[in-house]
Formats: structure tokens, sequence, C-alpha cells
């Protein structure tokens, strides 16, 4: 297989817009972003890897942008939507199906939490937790970081500083939804929504777009003298033993491993890496609880020490491993379909040395990490 | 790369089906058809591409067939969604990323004709056809072959006698929606639904599901003596010239190449055969005219001659290169997900001589095609 490369990064600011732009053109301004920051023609791009929950149809983009013919399959795996297109895109790539592809993501999410709507149609069939009424998902997200509180001694305290930090991170970032830092006390003074988890705590599903332009190395060196490269990307849906814990943590008495843990392990070995090797990462953090676990579950810290993690302040920009730079989910809010893709976006801007404020020294490998209903994982690892 | 076969195809019954199932669950059903016809065991499947319009967890398989943590996409491209699913699955595979994939489809579509159901959020956005009005498909279609009919002298007799031939085929495939042969007179005088398009000529949009057990030859061989070798799997989307014209087709007028057109020579060009060489054909048959303006754009005949291939009995079972022998979307619907899928499981059948009543006389070598909305485009090229 070719290695691989990343040399544009487009994004379209996450927030709500109203009926000022559809989610597909948020899409498709992200990928003219894209290209811009290549340096590359749309003419030259040979396909595309389109990522929306709610939109059908990223295949609009040949009209706006170019009638090639080229091929654009529209992908869409909940949260983890955007490694999909990613993964689709880097694998076609390492083979030499094509040089240069696109991967791109929008979002316009209905207002309101995410629910389990019409399992029937949708296929996700209710299992116990629909069955006793956990459809919408705060519902069980809140009671796996109750569990892992319980079991491992995190606490309330902690959930409110990784909102603290994702907002302090967040106000750097011009794309964030919210830019602005909150207090402690305006956090851990919040309504709570669903015990524990407060509102500020929470992240919002909204509307955006990001892109990326993939290539070969050999075309890569053509464009930029500082390319990024795909050192892993790997999608993976949930495993024996989780059939009934759909949204299972590394948990000190349920040892069966997580989409998550297994994605992050076959990425670590398919880069020839481990954790102790990243510089910075981005997680996912639905919740901010949820930023904490899955420190643990790509291998950040030891299981149960996500807390801990936090507390030494490793995460901060400055710390030993930085995570969520660019304000995470929680300042960002999740526009399904580009949430990944914005989570590259950032790691892209680390590893180039672009990412103004809040740039992580000297950053040299990065990873991302999504945790999407009802158990799909997309882990993938660039490298300067 | 390497050389792909598939070695086991699935279907579930193409109809309505009420509240008995699912899309999903027929999708599902078929998936579980494929793997015994494959002989193959669940847990060695590497990978899943599931196609759907309406549905989006596709990836629930792995809940019901066991939790291997396998990566499974989910794909949608309007008509065109199984040739996505296959297309990713058969690159996967040549390239050596997996030995054996599963690429499947399904739908439960709404009742009534599709429409371009709220351009915006969809992304389809409104050109011309939609702003004054072309918003469900047959009136699109309508003025497609009507065009035809007055550049080429294509005549409603002839689109009588594709239905003729379509529900001929239906009643011999257990698998078809409609499953009664109508004489020339119940077509020719069904009612008008869009001039020149009758009831008895048009496609009905229903449920289904429909897939297939791709592997590397290697892996084919060791589970049977005759596999299918996939000798390309092309997706194309729309071209210039064809901005303003999305439904277009090979006119003696607009010299654009369609989407079909250029799918169709890429496919050629990877199997290294041409039109000739085709012993069968499933081409998207949305209406009667649309087999007649399919069989010319994938080059059974030069462009004109669809109707007169028709007269001349070729496309006939029996004939010198028949054309849809399962039935066609006429007879079996077209359950958006599944149908390109449903194609492929009839060809296979005709390869392997498995086609019962409706068998083609030493089939080696056969064609699927679909058309779809906005303009996408998939061929696939199987032989024996």
């Amino acid at each position: 297989m070719r290695e691989v490369a990343i040399i544009g990064v487009g994004i379209h600011k996450f927030g709500r817009f109203g009926d000022e732009k559809t989610g597909y053109e948020m899409g498709r301004d992200a990928v003219i972003d894209a290209l811009k920051d290549a340096g590359i023609e749309w003419k030259l791009i040979q396909a595309g890897y389109s990522g929306s929950v709610v939109g059908r149809f990223g295949d609009a983009i040949v009209q706006d942008l170019g009638l090639t013919g080229i091929p654009v399959m529209n992908v869409s795996n909940a949260c983890a939507t955007s490694g999909s297109a990613v993964t689709l895109g880097y694998q076609a790539v390492a083979a030499g199906f094509y040089d240069v592809v696109l991967a791109f993501g929008y979002e316009k999410m209905p207002r309101g939490f995410i629910a389990i709507a019409d399992p029937g149609a949708s296929g996700m069939r209710l299992l116990w937790f629909g069955t006793i009424g956990l459809l919408v998902n705060p519902l069980y997200f809140a009671m796996k970081i109750r569990r892992h509180m319980e079991e491992y001694g995190t606490t309330e305290d902690q959930l409110v500083k990784v909102s603290v930090k994702s907002h302090k991170n967040g106000s750097l970032n011009p794309n964030a939804m919210y830019q602005k830092a909150l207090t402690y006390e305006e956090i851990a003074e919040s309504r709570m929504v669903c015990d524990p988890i407060r509102l500020y705590e929470l992240c919002a599903p909204n509307e955006g777009g990001a892109a990326v332009v993939i290539c070969s190395m050999d075309v890569a060196r053509r464009y930029t003298a500082n390319p990024v490269r795909i050192a892993a990307s790997v999608f993976k849906t949930r495993l024996y033993g989780t059939a009934e814990v759909p949204h299972i943590y590394r948990s000190a008495t349920i040892k069966a491993p997580t989409p998550v843990m297994e994605a992050a392990k076959e990425a670590y070995e398919s880069a020839g890496i481990g954790p102790e090797d990243l510089d910075v990462a981005e997680v996912q953090d639905t919740h901010s609880g949820d930023e904490i676990m899955h420190c643990e579950e790509v291998g950040l810290c030891p299981p149960g020490e996500g807390g801990r993690l936090l507390d030494e302040g490793a995460t901060e920009i400055g710390g030993r491993i930085p995570v969520n730079t660019g304000g995470g989910l929680i300042s960002c809010g999740e526009a399904l379909g580009a949430s990944g893709l914005r989570q590259i976006h950032e790691i892209v801007l680390q590893l180039r040395g672009d990412a103004g404020p809040r740039q992580v020294k000297d950053a040299k490998v990065g990873l991302t990490q999504v945790y999407g209903a009802p158990g799909v994982s997309s882990v993938i690892i660039l490298k300067r």
C-alpha cells in the first residue's frame, strides 16, 4: 500500500445558521476551503466520499464545483460518519485506485437531543435500553459515566473541569459554536440535565461542514513541503460481550473491549506507534465524562485514571498530551457528519503549526477518535 | 489488483410487506440467504457495505449475525445505492484490505412516486426542472422518452412491448413483486399516468433486500467450483454538458455523454470486453422507455435503435442479448437500496445456470446498469 497524506483541510463554522444555508452548502463551502488550502484544482479530484446522517446527496458537489463525472459516495455511520468517509478515501488512495480524493462531511441537525428515532425503520432495534425508555442520548451516557464514577471514583468536580478546559480552548477557535471561556462556577451551577451531566457539560447537536483533500504521498509532495500523513484510519463496530451494553466503556467489572479500544489498538499497530507517542488528541466528548472515558479507551492513561490525567493538567494545551485543543464537541457542538472531520481539521492545523493561540508546541503525531451510536468507532492517526 | 469474485447471492422478495418486517430486516434476511448460498460462516466476513436510502443503520447486521467488530459502512446514492456498496466492496477486496466482504441493500420505500423531497435539506438544489414543478419521477422521465420518440421514432407500441416482456419474465421469477404475465392489451389499455407512460409500464417503488458475498478469487475457489468474477464495477456522476439536463439521454441533438455511457465505457475497458461479448444484461427500467434508452447507452445497439432491438426479439430470453430476464424494475419494483443488487442476483443466477425457467442458454458474461437521480450511474460486469 502507498503512503497517504492530507494536503488540504477546510471547515465551515459550527453553530446554528437558520435558513441561511442548507447542510449540504456548508459541506460544499468546507470543500472549497479545503481545495484552496491544498492549492489544488477541483478538476484534479478523482473521487469523493461525502458524510452526512440527515443529508443524502453530497454528490451535488459535482453540480456546484464541476461536472467531472467522478464517483461521489454518500456514507452515513452516526457520529462516526466522517470516519467512514475518511477511511474509504484513505483506502482508495493507499490501494492506488485514485491519486487525489476528497472526504467531506456536513450536517444540519434537528433541534433537541439526538434520539433513537423510529428504531424499526432505521434498523436500530430496541434492545433493553430502548424498551425501558433510554431513547435520547444523555440518558444512557449519564448511566455510563455514573458507573465510571462509582467504579473509579471519577468526580463531578472533574466533569466540570473538562468543560472549563473545553470552553477555554473553544474561546481560541474561530470555528467553534461557543467561543467564550466559562468559569468553574458557571458550569458547576448550570442546570442539571441528566444526573450527573449538567447543561454546559453537554455538546449541542448543530450545523457545520468540514473537508479534507487526501492524496498519495508522491502527489502530496508536489503541493506542499508539509504533508500530514494518514498513518492509520480504522473503523470498528461493536464486539462480542457488548450486545446488551451498547454504550459500554472500559469498566472495572465489564471486561469486554469496546469498539473504541479495538479501533485504537488496530490504529496503533497499523501506525507502528503507541499512545505514548502522541502529541495531541481529539476525542469524542458528547459530554464531559465522555472525554475522560475516551482518554482511557485510546490508552492515554490506564483504565479509571482519566480523571487523574485531567487533574494533573496533562490534557491542557501545554500539558503532556493536550486533548480537544479545538474545544471539542462541548464547544464546537456536533454536526454529526462533519464532526470527525472537524477533529481532523484541528489535528492537521496542530501538526502544521498553524493552530495559532491554541498551538501545541512541536506537535508531530496526533489522534482523532469518535464513538457513535449504537456502537461504532473511528480512530485516525496523523503524523507530520 | 487481485481478481475478485462473488461466491454467494441472497435476496428477499420484492413487494409490499406492511408491518411484517422493517427494511433492514429484509436486508438481513438477504444476507443470511447469501451466506448460506456461499456456504460461508458470518464470522469470516471482514467488512460490510450496506446500501439504503431511507435506512441508515445497516451496521445493525452485526447485532443480528454476530458482534465481530467488523467495519460496516452505510452508503446511499439514490437508485445507484447498490452500485456504491458493491464498488466499495469490490475495491477493498481487489486491493487486498480484506479477503471476504459483504455488500447488501434494503429498502422500505414510502408509498407513491419518488419525489425530489425537500431539495434544500437533501442538497439536491432546484434546477430549472424543479422550479417548473418537475418534482416527481414520471414527469421528467416522460419528457425524456417523448424526446426519444420524436428524434428516433420510438413508438408507444414499443413501450408496451417492453412491458409485455418484463411481465412475462417476471412471471418466471419467484422474487418479483408482480408474477403475472400481462397481455399487450392489458398494458396498452392501462391508465395513462404521464404521457406517454402508462401504469403498467412504470416500476413501483417498494420493499425488498438483496446481498452478495464478495471475495478474492483465491478464497472463492475454496468455496465453489463456479465463482462469478467481478470484471468491472464502475460508479459515475453527471458530466459536463448535462448540468441543466440532469436526466439526459443519448440524444441525436444533445451530444454530451451520459453518466451511463461513461460508466459503461469505463467498465468495458476495465473488463477488456465490448458490449458484443455480453450474453445477458439487466438495465434500469424505471419505465419501459428507460429500458430502450439504456440498452442504447450501454452499447447493446447504436443510438436510437433500442426500439428496433426490441422489435427484433433480441432482448427476449432466447434472443441475441436478453435484457431484464428477472422481470426488471417493472415486474420487481424498485426497493432503491436493493435494486442494483437484485440485478446482480439475477445475473449471477444466469451465469451459474441456476435461473430455472428463465435461464439464458450458456450465459458467460453479464452486465448490470443503474441510472439514478440526479445523475449517477453504476455499471457492473460479471463473468463466469
